[in-house]
């Protein structure tokens, strides 16, 4: 929401390349789900999402080959976290009652070199809500995705409160701007949702140019492609970026399939499972958009 | 559940008749949706609802042309409830955690004069939830939408405590009666959910005869078309009684349209988010059945 | 999940054969599906479940001609728990605040002489987890559903406590032999959903073959079909061996149903609901295959 915006004329310094392994992007992309599908046992993937969004997201895991499990009780958590190849924080429902629960699952995951990946939700909602994802940035994840007005709030609390009084300098900064500058701050990769999807490391710079505008009108998916991010990642730990953009594309291109056969938002999100499910190698190949943002 | 025997014997001394601005109440309520869809930004509505309802209330809200917000925690109320277009509360899963949050969000809607409105989930069910929904009746919604059982539950437990002793009296009264008594009691529109949804504001009734009886067979569509009230109100918040009585043709319209295409109550629930976000203007001129409770 | 491997190379000494009224079990999971379906008022279950799957959860019992009431809070449970038909007890999402109100409506619901049905979900993820089911386990559920590493985990912690130092002896003991044990210690029906559903109350075994894998695809079918056994149960309550296996093989039947119109695991969950919904007398006795487990 808001963030169809995100500004095209920007120059990027940075060749969008996918990985040396792989002719494409597209290539990487199908190769990534692959890993997700053909994992030994289903990547287990943690999720301490918000309440809307528990359906969705654990339905889209299911449906890429991944398995999730809804497991937020800080007795469980010293237990269970080492076991997850992932785990995924989503501040969409936040009360205080469960910041404690998702530090702890931060500090174990980082402690058992698991990634973990963050959807900071209406960041700049409220004080306590940017307060508390900004405590979560400390703890390292691996992949923050937002929208732009989610990545610019973390940014201007975090990046632009250390720097002390420059902040009419960003008024005229875009997204993708605050997006690189908080993924070298933090040392994450850093995703911003939009028209086009764009994803940096803090030097790197691509942007994903899949799905359909409906996908908007449905409740949770960005909460459910960031779901997907993580089981991305937690089956290619050491490529979190490559990872990343390869994850919003396919969420993407699972979009513009279901679009075909869907009347509406209920009949899309029927039926981007189905396709999320369904995928094949001619469809990614053909389809997935990756490469330079400019 | 327990109200299709709404009694229809009842003589309406009310006009039910339109907004004058509006030949009919068809006309009437294809420009409130209209209100919603083309608001400058969509309205923005505050959800603090059950657990079991907040996916169908943001897909609805969603469909609708609303933004749902699901945030319920009171460090954030003051934050952001002053930014809301509308406020809905659902006691629906009620915990004694939830009610601090649900009475300072009517609280701070009302300071800043934002309309919210109340779905009474199960009112009867306890005296604690009882207790609880008569406190949030003094914190005066907009709009209160149960079905009959919890109107009455609502009615014997307030309007009635306060005229000691004539239990006998309402024995016979049916949810109508006991709907403009609250309606008058608490200065607010009451809706009573059944074979014909009935609007009262303590004066005027008027009954929607739209909807299909598989609705039923859906968990939470009760709680979405409060939740669908409520955008209906906050594009239109001097105008509860008009809106309230387009908002709920309106989804039972959906339903209808969606009836035609569904196999049962799974599919209907897929066709009706796609009907609610399709409905065009020949439909609803032609559908809307608004009038006199006769 | 990890209980495809069920061993059928098991003798069974007890016959499996069906209630000495019906000449078959398909006749008898008929005959229990028509008495959810025609009960005098809806059978009305009590679900403290899990937030995933409290959508889904409701559906499916509304589709069976059940009424679900999601109720959790220990204010409420000594009013409403004794209007029950059933409870459904879920451990899903647990934190150490629901556990009262899990305990308490267990208690009041046996006090009340209401049967109650524990879905022990991911039982041995953590010790505070499986403290949590083995404290529920003595609260004596009329029945018990889980996957098979669930059973195990019961198994291994209730029984095998017990019987003090006999670790070797399981090793090598499958999830239907751990059923037994655990239906004889606890006194009650013991199920473990696989490919093939076993249902066990310590002395007769029968496996239910019906239902598709892709179920597995879609999250809380297991959790699902837990509450439609608590839904065959409320309106059985004397033949709780019986009525999980009727419920067990109508799920699977509407399973195969919804997956002819099926295009993935989106889908399936649309049309298993239409197909629960609208499952008929034909296609049941057509269909259930219930019978020894060899």
């Amino acid at each position: 929401m808001g963030d169809k915006t995100l500004n095209r004329r920007r120059q990027q310094p940075e060749p969008a390349a996918a990985d040396e392994k792989f002719e494409s992007w597209a290539q990487l992309a199908w190769a990534h789900l692959e890993d997700v599908r053909n994992s030994p046992s289903p990547p287990l993937i943690q999720c301490i999402t918000n309440f809307v969004s528990m359906d969705l997201v654990a339905n889209v895991l299911l449906s890429a080959g991944a398995s999730p499990a809804m497991i937020h009780c800080v007795e469980e958590i010293p237990d269970f976290t080492p076991k997850v190849h992932a785990l995924y924080i989503n501040v969409g429902t936040l009360t205080p009652a469960w910041l404690p629960a998702m530090k702890m699952a931060a500090a174990v995951a980082n402690e058992a070199k698991r990634p973990w990946v963050l959807d900071p939700v209406a960041a700049g909602a409220s004080g306590f809500r940017l307060r508390a994802c900004l405590d979560l940035l400390t703890l390292r994840p691996s992949v923050v995705r937002g929208n732009g007005s989610e990545i610019l709030a973390l940014f201007k609390g975090s990046v632009d409160a250390n720097s002390k009084g420059v902040d009419s300098t960003h008024e005229s900064m875009d997204a993708v701007d605050a997006a690189r500058s908080l993924a070298r701050a933090c040392g994450c990769v850093v995703a911003v949702s939009g028209a086009v999807d764009i994803v940096t490391d803090g030097e790197r710079v691509v942007g994903a140019r899949n799905g359909v505008p409906m996908l908007q009108k449905i409740t949770a998916t960005g909460c459910a492609v960031t779901a997907l991010i993580a089981a991305f990642v937690a089956v290619n730990p050491s490529q979190p970026f490559e990872a990343t953009a390869a994850a919003l594309s396919v969420f993407g291109v699972a979009g513009e399939v279901g679009t075909g056969s869907a009347g509406g938002p209920g009949s899309l999100r029927v039926h981007l499972i189905d396709a999320l499910h369904g995928l094949d190698r001619a469809v990614v190949l053909q389809r997935v958009n990756i490469g330079d943002v400019s």
